[in-house]
């Protein structure tokens, strides 16, 4: 693709990320996408097959964001509290560096086709594991208490996948408040500390 | 209306529920709903004014039952950490008792039109108080520490938000041990005890 192609073809993306996330992947036409690009309907099929292959590039685009943000860290040689913490916060960065993705990844791909959407969950499934993989190693050596692993990693990512609801891009917190205060309360909990 | 149109309604109701929660919101038309009920989709116009008026009857069913659940607890003579387990509780049930109205409620209220988008956030708003209060509550009489009030009512409705995302009716965990696996956590969290 020529770096013209490449660059409409960047525009195209985030004209429908936009939409997409505002008004959901159903209500939203091919035309209205030309639309907010000021150009012909017909011209934008020089840029893409279906109104599906772009939910779908944005879904993966943003599935390697979450990747790339954490392989490095589950692959360090940290020890295991603070790899699981700093893979929080990259996961955070993801969040807020981009909401209307984050809003579309949550809940746009059901309606991917099948095929996609088995793909979508498999990957996201090894995403998940990846998390799990870090608490079972956390209790396992001690530093967590006798939790439910599976239980405890779903409550660590619906923590920080529920960010994109009601995080704004300059309110009051930063992403790094934000890891910070969520870390702090799933690790060591409301209750007042006792000891 | 006759009992036959109230039995009529909620069949409609239902249906529009079991739609809306599969394909969402937008990619439901009226005719798919007729056809889900087997009739015309003229005449299911003797039962409804418009699709959002289904949407919006959803919402404010699936409303009322949290309110319902959470009021008597708060309004209650019981100590506040008794309380803010019994509002989880009550919470939990609602959603693992209507998933597709939770998830509707969760992700499909962004297609109501201006006024009652705004009474939808309203309400919400004002269920989230009474979650504050609760945590205000705790924080003060030393229960909880010294924890971000706002930011702790977000956790724990985020934790229980996200049961629409996973649960299946018949799965492992009832709604009762699903609500008293995310109290500790969220009371107690992850780390183990060092007292």
């Amino acid at each position: 693709m020529s770096s013209q192609g490449v660059q409409r073809r960047n525009e195209v993306l985030e004209a429908a990320e936009r939409l997409f996330s505002l008004r959901g992947f159903e209500a939203t036409s091919v035309r209205d996408i030309a639309e907010a690009l000021e150009i012909q309907a017909g011209s934008l099929y020089t840029h893409i097959e279906t109104k599906e292959d772009l939910l779908w590039e944005i879904l993966d685009n943003a599935a390697n964001r979450f990747f790339e943000a954490a392989r490095p860290i589950v692959a360090s040689d940290l020890v295991t509290i603070e790899k699981l913490k700093r893979a929080i916060a990259a996961h955070v960065q993801v969040i807020t560096g981009s909401a209307s993705a984050a809003s579309i990844y949550m809940t746009e791909w059901r309606h991917l086709s099948e095929t996609r959407r088995k793909e979508f969950a498999a990957r996201r499934d090894e995403y998940e594991q990846m998390f799990r993989g870090m608490v079972h190693d956390a209790i396992r050596e001690g530093i967590f208490g006798d939790v439910d692993e599976k239980f405890a990693t779903l409550m660590i990512l619906s923590s920080v996948n529920w960010i994109y609801q009601w995080y704004r891009p300059g309110g009051p917190m930063t992403p790094e408040e934000i890891s910070r205060k969520i870390t702090d309360l799933l690790f060591n909990g409301l209750k007042r500390a006792t000891a």
